[in-house]
């Protein structure tokens, strides 16, 4: 069986597990904010296609001018990419052939980068519990050129708090190693505390950033990078020309007005993932302590994880699987955290699931 | 004076030449249908505002097999990409470190792409006549990896005939030369003749198009390869994931629908370009016997056009600068077939321009 190598497309999962997709489906396999895209963004989608017929502009002066005011960065230090996956992309072929250090499980697009620039990979494996062993990391820095951390973590949610990687990225600098901490889900995070304010005294600090989680646009693309000005040069080097679509452009200008959205996205968040632990708790399901908007299930009853899935895909209930993550293969289940009326669905089917496969204690 | 890479996105120009921008601007630097894309994109566009938060099919599987139906190819060997410029990047990397040659002038991302690869690379210049000396080109090939041409070319809209290419590729064949074909022009070429029909017996061979010319939504960024199915596999190891947008796919199987459009445009262009070139005939300005959207174009009381290019600037007539294209360096200006008023005002232009620089036979 070949699974597909991330959530989203639920026909190809379908397909993979031979299981024929039932007419309506609830798709939580990928990590998008429920409200759907910002209200501005349908308001002005008919002004967007004045834009098709003119070639984006190739440095998207506007946008990097809007995030450098909004980061408190130089406009040099910013590169706007065709969402994440390509800023990884020219990650990995600013790396090739250099020694990586990549924190798993991770989004698997930071292996993908890098094998095929022919970087030799090393696997850090986070604790059973999800949390970094921060003292076994820094041993393995002294040979690295760079490591990716993902914070928040994805597929797990679990956020590592500022100390921790400033501590990481002291280490990263003596020894001259890039940190690539891809932020892709930050804002996602009640009280984040951004390292960006680290980029001023610290060359080794590259920051990822999405746009299409948290303002629900995956199907636009837009992401962007921040680190010193020369790193961004040399990554820009490898950018193909008008990479990023005038779609994009012109809607993440209006998206970095939605400050407001940010706030109501994360309290509706906070409540449903507080709803859907504690149904879990009752009900002998184990979670990765997530702060975000996507979380680990596992049935603690069950070790292979399969027959859950293959159940919930057959309601038209759609998980991540977790096949493609090192360490977690089939253990666990990725879910995003959708609306009330999507999460009670997802509950109502797992109570079933319960009551059909009860606890032997 | 730092000279954009590209047509379009005007302000940069004004600012390299230090001129005030106009309010009202005809801009002939891009070249783009003058038609502007067709009614079905307008008229489907709200629908597509559903699909922006989905994450686009990665595989594109849905204009994938429309391509293949359409152009009689395996699925497997067709890439979608990020316009054609992600084409060329991938193109690059697949190349890295190899000899190529560029048959100039040239379509500048070529160079860019093997430059930033590390590519060696030498230039074949066309003729003055922008025809192609081919004996002389296929004595290049013995130690060569892999040959750029541009049909037809950009910047000169010259169309090399079918038997030309065919030959250049025997040779490509008996020297394991990759013979890449861009071919992002060729619908505007009454009968065309596509080299696709070779893709079968000719491992050799890579076709690149674009669908943002045509179908002026140069915004979205739509372009594919056609290749063998073991090259475009390799290639398609470097693209980032979900790397073509979800509303690039949806509008590129709309304009896969119309063939209309493509006729009345291929009429269109011809009889503009014909007035045109008959204007220019009496008025002794020399251009490029070009057979699309695009020309060269020279005062031939002129060398250096550059007093021409200033002085339609400042009317707000925008031509392409010619610094950037080897061996044409501000000796020619390129300028795109628009729709009749539009192409009205730049005769009136050119014909005050002539009337204030009498030729001196």
């Amino acid at each position: 069986m070949k699974w597909p190598s991330h959530g989203s497309n639920p026909h190809y999962l379908y397909e993979a597990a031979g299981l024929k997709q039932p007419e309506r489906i609830l798709d939580f396999s990928a990590n998008i904010n429920p409200l759907g895209p910002p209200d501005s963004l349908k308001n002005h989608w008919s002004e967007f296609f004045q834009g098709i017929s003119q070639y984006p502009d190739p440095h998207a002066a506007s946008l990097k001018a809007r995030i450098a005011e909004r980061e408190g960065v130089e406009e040099e230090q910013i590169l706007i990419g065709n969402g994440g996956a390509e800023l990884i992309s020219l990650l990995g072929r600013m790396l090739t052939g250099k020694q990586v250090v990549i924190v798993e499980p991770a989004f698997s697009e930071y292996e993908q980068a890098c094998r095929v620039n022919n970087c030799q990979i090393e696997y850090f494996a986070l604790d059973d519990s999800g949390e970094l062993n921060f003292p076994r990391l820094l041993e393995r820095l002294s040979h690295t050129d760079a490591v990716f951390l993902c914070n928040p973590n994805n597929p797990t949610g679990v956020y590592f708090s500022r100390n921790i990687v400033i501590e990481l990225l002291q280490e990263c600098k003596k020894q001259n190693c890039l940190l690539i901490v891809d932020e892709a889900f930050y804002d996602f995070v009640v009280e984040y505390e951004t390292l960006v304010p680290l980029l001023k005294e610290s060359e080794q600090l590259l920051i990822l950033r999405s746009l299409t989680k948290m303002f629900a646009i995956p199907g636009l693309r837009l992401g962007f990078a921040m680190s010193s000005k020369e790193r961004i040069e040399s990554l820009a080097a490898y950018q193909s020309h008008w990479s990023v679509n005038g779609v994009a452009l012109a809607a993440g200008t209006l998206c970095l007005e939605e400050d407001d959205y940010i706030k109501r996205t994360q309290g509706l968040i906070a409540l449903e993932r507080e709803r859907l632990f504690s149904f879990y708790k009752k009900n002998r399901f184990a979670y990765s302590p997530s702060r975000v908007n996507f979380y680990l299930l596992q049935d603690m009853e069950l070790g292979d994880q399969y027959p859950l899935f293959a159940y919930l895909l057959q309601k038209g209930i759609v998980p991540r699987h977790t096949f493609n993550f090192p360490g977690l293969e089939a253990k666990w289940l990725r879910f995003a955290v959708r609306g009330r009326v999507e999460n009670d669905t997802l509950m109502g089917a797992l109570a079933e699931w319960r009551s059909n496969h009860r606890s032997s204690l």
